[in-house]
């Protein structure tokens, strides 16, 4: 850490995109690795990123009736074994708990990969009839699932994320508030973090262990992979039957309720890194950048330039999350480049001259364009400055999507897309298991959804079987 | 779940206060027991409270330049082993991790019972000059430290808290941060938890593992047992050196920074719970109560009553957390009640003559006391009442408090005064291991500090070996 050191510049993406990534959060400090393999540290500047998710979600969560709770983080294995397909899902990927207090435990207990199994033992303790449904709760905690190999944010050991466990009365309300969940998880990831979502339903291959149906938010990133961003799931009866949650229902039966999960994870990190990024680091999209404008005072030893630019960093910070950079011994070039790199969206130089004349430099980190403002009306110019970039950011990943987008008919079209413009293929699909792994085993690509907004391609054959297929799906290559 | 239903009442105080304790948990429904013995299940009604009393330490901690991150649940064997005091403090009470994807480890992890050892492998890879220093960084977490005998909020296997780790150039400011975090503990816990703290210093005996010095914060419970409720350690270098922390100095020799840890926890809801309770239920502190006002609607099916119920909500609901119980089959004596359990500050009655006279009656909780009041500056009336329930409440507990400490100028004193009146004994001790072990011995009570406020007691020597004594302590016995 000597003086002006240079800011090394991170790998290009299109050379290699995985340690482009790796270069980009580490030089961010977004994150860093611990001496748990798979498991990571989530450093101020990341951590803050996901508070902001959080807030946002939250609030979400809580204008529509949801509250939160905690749940204990381990789960005996009995319970985890109660529902046959989640266990098989979960049990190979979990940590085992077996001494605790300096003695072998009898029963041996897994730390939570998610927690269906230990809120439903809750729930059927807690619910006796209909007039205390709907259950709506969740919860904000990290899980454990074991993984071979790892990227953080991406796919780690242990991750952040929250997890909502609702109960209903019926199927259609349960559907309903499937639904709802993953609409809110689609309109804060488009409107907040400015990344364009498909959505849709995940075929009975990809939905969740034990769940009816799975409901995805699916973004594409630059190097033409999807991230599954968020999934909502339909759990039917299969928990509340296998736990044993009834009540009294309306018609003074006994019944067992409706029941659906939800959850976004740090994960949406990776995704902001991935979809916005470019070969000078990080670009974060206002809404959520921890840093919404940096101050960089030019000439900062010549008398009244400090003075000034603390005046303008005392003007905006109630209404913006502002930086001042008066750190000695750097160059304004070089702090232009860290902060470009941290990805803040505006950067706002000030120096001597500018003073003189009443203005100051607003730089845009998403296309790089400089405008001359005047100091008068700084916060109203800023405001709106960053709305624009708001938008931009958004239109930008819209269109990138979109070029990384194509339709594919048969095999021989779905290959050759994929080698020469690696992204989303729009295709139908029969319906059958049997294509849908003969697609990834050719191809590597997965089915990422069935989206809602249906569309025919080409003949409205399969793009596999050639048989008759009744929906259009996406696939892709995922994280 | 049937119509009417009758709230039944809690076992009296003084009866027997563990089983107070035990129904007032469990009839507001803040936690709940769960199939893993010594874990607890925190409840919407619970979580809130401690999403209140977390939303303002946070605040604090940020204006005092605190950063949040998030650090892995687990930690290798090696690193809880590498300081001395360390491991042999915490290693009987954790949990360990042996097998984790279907695999046994080569080694095994624990879940983190504090996160001294996995942040300071990280510090020592991530500090490396003076102009870096101090790290001021914390983080929200769960931990686990396996207990035999438990009880929710006070001593569970699982707890969620606050853990704060700092790094300092020299001794002096890690003694001024470990001052500044204890004095904001203090401060929240007495402005917003109405809890009036003794503060000081915890003798050799009773220190962290690992720890310099530990300050602490301690309360008194209504049954005269005290409740440690927040600790700050001056962790000098004891961690620092084992994990080979060091960066080059201001004089560029290498040298190793001070350390501070600093943590409050869901204990501290067990604390409101303890000190404001009463026979009718809970009595919650107006700025931390999830619920700060409820209206009831008398005579509800009478025209108009519940439009005019719903009004006065909508005008209440921007500035207060309120809510209406419409609920149809229940007396409104049986929601006083209900909410009066509930510990909500403020009840609001309106029936069909306060309409015509446009008016509505204001019944507190801490004091029962009804007054009749005006709709038109309800909102005034409303702000003034829960400020004086505030203060109210924390002048009631400090009564409590001046009325359950005694001074004990010999040992007969000393066990006379814990038999008459359990409580804060305050009494001379000479700083020896030997009389602090022989005052647990004979009279179960604990030396909860050595307070910064000095007074000197009989004729200050020691309430044990009667030697001089430099020091006045407070004793109890203590949760
Ligand atoms: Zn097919
Ligand atoms: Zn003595």
């Amino acid at each position: 850490m000597g003086k002006k050191q240079k800011v090394e510049a991170v790998t290009p993406m299109n050379e290699d995109f995985a340690r482009w990534y790796t270069d980009v959060i580490s030089k961010t400090e977004l994150v860093d690795y611990s001496p748990v393999k798979g498991f990571m540290v989530i450093r101020p500047y990341g951590y803050a990123i996901w508070e902001n998710i959080q807030k946002e979600y939250d609030k979400r969560f809580k204008e529509t009736g949801h509250q939160n709770m905690y749940f204990p983080l381990l789960i005996p294995e009995s319970l985890l074994k109660k529902e046959a397909e989640h266990v098989e899902g979960f049990a190979p990927e979990v940590a085992w708990v077996t001494h605790g207090g300096g003695k072998e435990l009898a029963e041996r207990l897994c730390i939570r990969p998610t927690s269906e199994t230990i809120i439903c033992s809750m729930y059927s303790k807690w619910l006796n009839t209909y007039r205390q449904l709907p259950f709506k709760y969740n919860q904000w905690c990290s899980v454990v699932r074991w993984e071979k190999t790892t990227r953080p944010f991406l796919r780690t050991s242990e991750f952040l994320w929250q997890e909502g466990h609702t109960l209903h009365e019926t199927y259609d309300e349960a559907q309903e508030e499937t639904m709802q969940m993953l609409d809110i998880y689609r309109d804060v990831a488009e409107e907040y973090l400015a990344i364009p979502m498909v959505v849709g339903k995940k075929s009975e291959k990809e939905k969740f262990a034990g769940a009816y149906s799975t409901y995805t938010m699916e973004a594409l990133m630059h190097d033409g992979q999807a991230l599954q961003s968020g999934t909502s799931h339909n759990l039917g009866q299969h928990f509340t039957k296998a736990f044993e949650i009834s009540y009294l229902d309306r018609e003074n039966n006994q019944a067992n309720p409706y029941h659906t999960s939800w959850g976004i994870s740090t994960r949406l990190i990776g995704a902001i890194i991935m979809v916005h990024g470019d070969d000078n680091g990080l670009v974060l999209p206002p809404k959520i950048a921890p840093t919404q404008l940096v101050i960089i005072p030019i000439a900062q030893h010549k008398e009244g330039v400090l003075d000034a630019a603390y005046e303008i960093k005392n003007s905006l910070k109630e209404k913006f999350r502002v930086e001042l950079d008066d750190m000695d011994g750097y160059t304004p070039g070089w702090k232009f480049n860290q902060w470009e790199m941290k990805g803040v969206p505006i950067r706002l130089e000030i120096g001597p001259r500018d003073i003189e004349e009443g203005q100051c430099i607003l730089a845009r980190r998403d296309t790089g364009e400089k405008v001359q403002v005047s100091l008068e009306d700084l916060a109203t110019t800023i405001e709106k400055l960053l709305d624009e970039i708001q938008d931009n950011m958004y239109q930008k990943a819209l269109n990138m999507r979109e070029q990384k987008t194509s339709i594919a008919e048969d095999m021989n079209e779905f290959k050759d897309n994929l080698t020469k413009n690696p992204g989303f293929i729009k295709a139908m699909w029969c319906g059958s298991r049997e294509c849908e792994d003969k697609i990834k085993d050719e191809t590597g690509a997965t089915l990422r959804c069935v989206p809602f907004e249906q569309e025919v391609i080409g003949d409205g054959t399969c793009v596999c079987c050639r048989e008759k297929a009744n929906d259009m799906a996406y696939f892709a290559r995922a994280y």
